[in-house]
């Protein structure tokens, strides 16, 4: 079960100086219930000790804990998930490691890698980029909303619209009927990130689809 | 129990352009009966798919595969343990999750180091580099035989002395009462990976300490 709309993606090269779990704490107490800690250039080490403190935060807010990539850190820091893509080990794989509980992400960039994790066992997908993103080279050209919607209708697991989301494309973003909105720049580049999570999540829970 | 004295680490950018798994195979044939997966730059996927055909090469002669810093491939793959090292989860937490049975190697850098593996957990260490290696910028500066040997009486677990050990240094190497020698190059990059096995082995076991 799935029961948050907006999926919060640490870019700690995109907090202007401020420590990553500073940033991350003013995002849930502004309402958000779901981090997914991706550092790709970070050592095992420095992953784990990052994700042992954004444990211990989210768990403050009863809010959930994934790790991209590492289903080692995310055993060993007692995340809720990790968040898969096609450069991870195969979902299949990772559920026998995992167990029934814990939650498999999968980042798909179309409509049939979306339904390959979906068969394999993923719980959710994140699906992008919808939007051109400040680092587009590394999610690929911008799909836009018509896959996204192609997506959310052969997909029976939950679809966060991933990449370039702004809080004004918000409406036409869930009007296609996905579960919700995956962000990194509009929550740990703002300002005061507190604010902009509280005011992004108003805005997704309005036009969120009943599920 | 620690029976292999040779411990090949691979590195798949000296194979002069042959297959890795080809040239492991090689080596297995000439005798080697543990080898170390150790490819940083490859994805998850990638390292996973690499372990898997390592594993059907290693279980065909017996041999122990070992998966690099990767804990969740290791599991996946069922080898028989991890090397970590400093910019890993740390060894308790590894141990966690892997059970007893799994093997943990350290790549310690000083005595002091090896001393902190053994008393996490670590069934073995590398120990080096002991001598100036191609790669000398990735190990740091050459330690010599005397830390070695050092480590090796302050240690109660098996210790591979590791860097730039050729074949003529096998006896000064062994006569500090080491366990083995880890090695890359004189095996991975040889042209005649079996000969070379065998003849590295050969001489190992001459110089090897009873235990």
């Amino acid at each position: 079960m799935i029961d948050f709309n907006l999926y919060l993606i640490t870019d700690r090269t995109q907090t202007a100086g401020r420590e990553l779990p500073a940033v991350v704490a003013e995002a849930l107490a502004g309402g958000v219930r779901s981090v997914q800690l991706r550092e790709k250039d970070l050592s095992a080490r420095q992953m784990f000790e990052l994700a042992l403190q954004l444990r211990m935060l989210t768990r403050e807010y009863s809010a959930a804990l994934m790790i991209n990539d590492r289903i080692d850190i995310a055993l060993a820091v007692g995340a809720d998930g990790v968040q898969l893509g096609v450069g991870s080990l195969p979902v299949v794989d990772a559920r026998r490691l995992l167990g029934p509980d814990m939650l498999i992400g999968y980042s798909a960039h179309s409509v049939a890698e979306a339904l390959r994790a979906e068969c394999d066992g993923a719980d959710f997908v994140t699906f992008g980029p919808v939007y051109r993103t400040p680092s587009k080279l590394k999610y690929g050209e911008p799909l836009g909303l018509s896959p996204l919607a192609e997506a959310v209708n052969a997909l029976h697991i939950p679809l966060f619209a991933l990449g370039g989301v702004k809080k004004t494309s918000i409406e036409e973003v869930m009007a296609t009927g996905c579960h919700g909105v995956a962000m990194i720049s509009e929550i740990i580049a703002a300002t005061d990130p507190l604010e902009a999570a509280k005011s992004l999540l108003e805005k997704i829970e309005k036009h969120a689809t009943q599920h």
